[in-house]
């Protein structure tokens, strides 16, 4: 019954491709730890791009900077 | 000095509903562990269901073949 | 198919205790939001009280100070 | 590499504070324990007022009382 | 720069397994979402059973049961 | 009144350094947010480093390779 919690920036991630995930980490968790699909969570939070920092700064700085 | 954190489904749930919630897990911990009711926080967090995966399947996709 | 996670300080909390505040939060959620409790988790997360800082200070020193 | 989330109600906190914060915390952090800046990760979650609970009330109660 | 938090009963999961799940997870997120690796986190947490509960009851009487 | 979750690796982080971590990080919601420090919680989770992953990779094989 494994529980798994995604963090991604808001960007345009598509319903599609958030369906990708789900399945692509709850196949992982079956096939690695032998773990029943049928309990398994996954959750993906989109966070504004404001309030994600990393290095010190907002990600629409850092990206700027890179 | 607990903190609990609650995830459900964005669905229709009321101000009302949330405040019941809030007041019943705050009396749980004090009823069964003692806890100091001044210092329990309780939060909320309301995921959209095409970001919550159960199973392999986004919960919309679940709902519909339960 | 909520998911709770609840923090306290890592004391004595029993086994039975724990077994109590699962159920009794998995039947709240039942109760007031007509949630399924087949797909109900609630995880408890003990917490060293060294590692648990409240008003700017470690819990240890903070009660003393209560 | 630490990894920091921090919760707080959803007022008017603006972006130039949010860079604040994730500046201050992530120096904290290279200072105390000599953590690398540039994989630290610091992230913001506004919640709700209707959504946070403490001391059994949701957060415009609570204010209204003390 | 993903974040991403696997919980797991604390079980027999070896060092090995955690690799594998760590690496798998990580090349997701670069497949489906085009994420960059150097700046993905993946955190593994090991839930003692006795504070994991489903379907109101803790793992191992959930387990007896099914 | 915040909530700050901040994990780190478990290596030899002295109580000390937690004690300083808490001050500063409920110094700096106040001084940033006038945060109330009497409702400000802070809580330090130290991961296994096997547990945690970059890059693709547990901790240590990450830094043998830096």
């Amino acid at each position: 019954m494994p529980y798994v919690h995604i963090k991604i920036t808001k960007e345009e991630t598509t319903s599609e491709q958030k369906a990708a995930l789900i399945e692509g980490v709850t196949s992982l968790l079956e096939k690695i730890l032998n773990k029943n699909r049928a309990t398994t969570f996954v959750i993906i939070d989109e966070v504004k791009m404001d309030n994600w920092g990393i290095a010190g700064k907002q990600v629409p700085v850092y990206r700027n900077q890179e």
